[in-house]
């Protein structure tokens, strides 16, 4: 089971954010490339023409803020748009959008919220790009930056908030805009930037609105079983023998594989392209599935990471109970899945992830401050069981990338433990909004903290569809939630309006 | 007047800060050593033996918290107590104070009031020193670590509010003092690092008393003649004929030393001991001292920097002005500041400081981060006129220490434009205490910001008068500021645990 434990951490790392995915394109330069997110990138070239105007621009940044070595500079790529901007005069809000870990572009076309409320804020848009993720790479090539812990050691959350702050405070003096607020946006990790970004500069943005941000996923804040737990009751809820398949599933895999001609009975079942070499990767494919599911399981057809229906889980339910009965567990699962990764039926069979250790950023991410502890319970879980263990996780980080994670270093930089004490007079003007159907919900903030530092729950809402663009399909309660960020946003910016009028007065 | 100029702009760094004296003794095993320091070094050696008990002890740290680069630890001297504690089951209080730019065995010596007040809140105390300075030395040794723009590169404010986060991080958890509250103390450079630290890590500390802490002396926030008007104002408020008479020496000084035998004739008046070699080293010499003299000008006697009587601008103007009538001009400045270089009288001759462009800690800070525009106005200034000048500025940093400053960068970091509208709803439990004799509270903040974030202000009051040890003759002014403080700060710790009982209840 040693391989398997393997498996399961790795998947912790994959599915960290399904934002990763976006960085697969540039991911094929580097000198391991990820079949797994790789995937995902040729979903992103599905997408329609970007709906949404901007100008691409460059900023050359400093590699490390926060010393004066001597390191090269690196362009960081922005979009920009000032179409609906009221200018400087007017004091017209900048909404900067917390660019996180992967293509900016991806991002942009993803964020519609943000587009479609500009015009009638009179604000302009940008959309810094993450260090080290898609065109903003130092050391003039991904090759060369992740080349290894010495090129990408300046890849961290603090550098990448320290980019955002240098590069708004020179957009606003270049649009003699040091007065206009400037409101952060972000979902995901690029939520958690959002979030600390308003608390460590709050001298650079009024506000911040942090969708699906597991900023408390550290440490023992919240249980390390919280992910597939809500993964796995996103099945449960839909069909309880769904569920019931799924977790007798592993052992069926396990089985099989132990017997002869198991493996390729397994590549026959499941369609794969190439002759399954280990149960592990099927593990992990599936489990991948099952995660990116829980996270994309919005009310309408969407096509973020897949091209997927409405209410994805409920299909994939669907299929696995709908089989006739006596038909094999394993042919129900494929049944399934086939839902999530062949919903257009285009594929005519599938390529496992043939690198599951290859190196990219989010894995960097992960194996230094991002640590984020995960297990899969026995009763409560669908998934194989598992508990995490900080020991064999190190480990796996120094084989890999040759560096010690520092899994105290978040909480110690950004707080998060009795976040509710701590900030309930510190702070203000941030919006945690979460969807319970999404996994990472059980990592971020749920209860209002102060009046001002609100949580904004949506029961039936995944990974940070209030940040989506608005469809035909959008449910009341989700026209509904975007109208009170609007109000919340429109409050402090007003309240800006005032205290500088107060000031100015004095 | 060329080399005039960098007269006044050498004297900006040297009386930065005053508590850069302390680290001189360290200086002396740097390249550069400076006198001019080593004169404060050694009436460090004037002083008791220390009042205060605490254990010395040692933490290894991160060369660089915000990045993975595989980099030598080095040990961060830190002095404790726990005589007073009452432990982590009564969530005994822990009082930090932010090392500043020196031996921090003399600023634990120089903040009395920690000490005096720890009993009564039953608090713990501890003293980190500041990376760079007195023994926390990085590289194995001061000449190592001061030996060029790399290795110095690590010594920011950044990094060494990241070195108290994560030691005391480290230290709570080691006393199982996880819950225990913690309250920032500091003065100067450390009341700055005090505020900051409250700002950016409001989960590691409830609140900051931030002495004399000039957040404010950055870019165009505060006129940059703030510093010498204050300066001068100290003078002129004893006495305008006094003030006059130094206003008028500096040309009296020039002409001098531009005649023959001019340079023996200032040597033998102002009794140094070796021969003047330029006016502006005399400039710098009495610059000093009446910057210096401003910033102690406490109302009794002390042994800060110098052995002093109370009020020492009112005696230096005694002398200055009650020599007879129809004395040379020089010999009645000389009379006023052997006030201050020689009030115990046991000084025979001065040592000019031999190399004013000597490396220093702060000298390094202040050509990198600490960027404090300053200058002397033709009228209300009794020094030089001179005015600031960036670009000559960041030439005589590149050319001595192979570094270009970032002017902007301290307040794209922690802020400063706009303190009030920006920190009315956001954040608390600061308090700015500033005296107005002073010549630093200029550059702090004089109002209150909101309920929480005050200010204390002193008319009376000089450099962190509040931080030193109480003594016989504290006038009442002081002993109620203190009280107010500590009044304030029993209102922070009451409070968190309010909350935490709230938050533990919930």
């Amino acid at each position: 089971m040693v391989e398997h434990r393997w498996s399961l951490s790795t998947l912790v790392f994959s599915v960290a954010f399904i934002i990763v995915v976006s960085y697969s394109a540039q991911s094929l330069a580097l000198k391991h490339s990820s079949r797994f997110l790789g995937k995902f990138a040729a979903t992103g070239t599905h997408f329609e023409p970007p709906q949404f105007l901007y100008e691409t621009r460059y900023f050359q940044q400093r590699l490390d803020h926060f010393s004066f070595s001597e390191l090269p500079t690196f362009p960081q790529r922005y979009l920009i748009s000032t179409d609906h901007w009221v200018g400087p005069q007017r004091l017209g809000p900048i909404f900067l959008y917390c660019g996180n870990e992967g293509d900016i572009e991806w991002f942009a076309q993803n964020t519609g919220f943000v587009w479609e409320i500009a015009p009638q804020f009179g604000a302009m848009v940008v959309f810094p790009e993450h260090r080290y993720y898609g065109e903003s790479i130092p050391f003039g090539s991904a090759k060369e930056a992740y080349k290894d812990a010495t090129t990408l050691s300046y890849l961290t959350a603090e550098q990448a908030l320290a980019d955002f702050s240098v590069l708004i405070t020179d957009l606003k003096q270049n649009f003699s805009a040091k007065d206009c607020p400037v409101v952060l946006f972000g979902g995901s990790y690029g939520g958690m930037l959002a979030a600390w970004m308003r608390l460590k500069y709050p001298h650079i943005a009024v506000g911040a609105l942090a969708s699906s941000a597991p900023i408390l996923q550290f440490e023992d804040i919240v249980p390390p079983e919280t992910f597939y737990d809500i993964v796995s009751n996103n099945f449960k809820r839909e069909s309880s023998t769904c569920f019931n398949y799924i977790k007798q599933s592993w052992d069926e895999i396990t089985s099989t594989g132990q017997t002869y001609n198991g493996l390729e009975r397994l590549t026959k079942t499941f369609n794969l392209c190439q002759k399954l070499k280990s149960t592990v990767d099927l593990y992990d494919w599936l489990e991948s599935a099952y995660s990116y599911l829980a996270m994309v399981n919005y009310p309408y057809p969407s096509d973020f990471l897949m091209t997927l229906p409405g209410h994805p889980i409920r299909e994939v339910c669907k299929k696995i109970d709908g089989v006739p009965a006596g038909t094999n567990i394993l042919e129900r699962i494929y049944e399934g899945v086939n839902v999530y990764y062949n919903y257009t039926g285009k594929e005519k069979c599938f390529e496992l992830d043939d690198d599951p250790h290859g190196m990219s950023g989010w894995d960097w991410q992960a194996c230094t401050e991002m640590v984020m502890p995960m297990s899969s319970n026995q009763d409560s879980s669908m998934f194989p069981p598992y508990e995490y263990n900080y020991t064999s996780f190190q480990e796996e980080c120094l084989n890999d990338y040759g560096v010690k994670p520092r899994p105290k270093w978040i909480t110690t930089e950004f707080g998060g433990h009795d976040i509710h004490a701590t900030l309930k007079k510190f702070g203000s003007n941030i919006i945690f909004s979460n969807g319970l159907l999404d996994p990472w919900s059980g990592g971020s903030v749920l209860q209002n903290i102060s009046e001002s530092v609100v949580s904004l729950v949506t029961e039936e809402g995944a990974h940070h569809i209030d940040l989506r663009p608005s469809t035909q399909n959008d449910p009341y309660w989700l026209v509904e939630q975007r109208e009170t960020e609007i109000k919340l946003i429109e409050g402090w910016i007003s309240d800006y309006h005032q205290k500088n009028k107060a000031i100015f007065d004095m």
